[in-house]
């Protein structure tokens, strides 16, 4: 990363940390995921049993860099939409129990070189909010409701 | 706006209650300014006497139906960063007491058609955060600090 701050306390170290503290689930609601170091933690997450779950654009997976075809080989469970809007949320739940959501999309160009915002918040009201979405989005984009004509 | 939910409730008519409700200032931090509803009032504000400010990212600004030019010809003040990244933000602050910020660019495919999230947060330790981003910003894209070699 070259962000000026110190090692520890740049953005993706800290989104690292706080994602690589899920014990349970993580929900990700995210329009563009290209980031490896971000994909290489979610991948761990997977293995050491938690719960993710990814909800992505379909537009935006076409594109070059994108990690979500490596999650899903993982096996790791991925939905998208399928309209010609963009899904452009850019939030994460971990556990339930903290939220982290702002401008950041999860790409390398995102953390190196924009300047953006991710707010952490673990208030009941905001996360349950998120999550409310998150289960409307799920449900939404299940492969069972796809429409072909 | 052709959103399904009551005409009042829908996002736009939501975001232009509150930004109307602005008595004495208004900073915007926008990566993308192109709805013309919400370029309407924002210069209504300006014409009522609110101090508006507005921050926003060069390469958009060139965007087709960016409405920053006709903010600028209406004598509000605007300053663009001057980098290859992003000027990545969505927030707006009313009255340095509300905060409006999270995905959604203020541009009319966003309003209508893509699936996007905005948290209102009247907390003076967000408000207070953003509103140090912003002055940070305006200072760092005042064009007496422009470099141009």
């Amino acid at each position: 990363c070259r962000c000026p701050l110190p090692r520890g306390d740049c953005s993706l170290s800290r989104l690292l940390r706080r994602l690589l503290s899920a014990r349970r689930s993580l929900e990700l609601c995210l329009f563009a995921f290209s980031s490896p170091q971000l994909a290489r933690a979610v991948q761990l997450l997977h293995q050491r049993g938690v719960r993710v779950r990814v909800v992505t654009d379909a537009q935006s997976m076409e594109m070059r860099g994108s990690q979500i075809g490596l999650l899903r080989h993982a096996g790791i469970q991925v939905r998208h939409d399928q309209e010609s809007g963009y899904m452009h949320h850019k939030f994460a739940i971990v556990d339930r129990r903290m939220l982290m959501t702002g401008s950041l999309n999860w790409t390398t160009q995102a953390i190196q070189n924009n300047r953006e915002n991710v707010m952490v918040l673990e208030d009941h009201e905001y996360v349950k909010a998120f999550l409310d979405e998150f289960e409307r989005i799920w449900e939404e984009y299940n492969p069972r409701n796809y429409r072909f004509f």
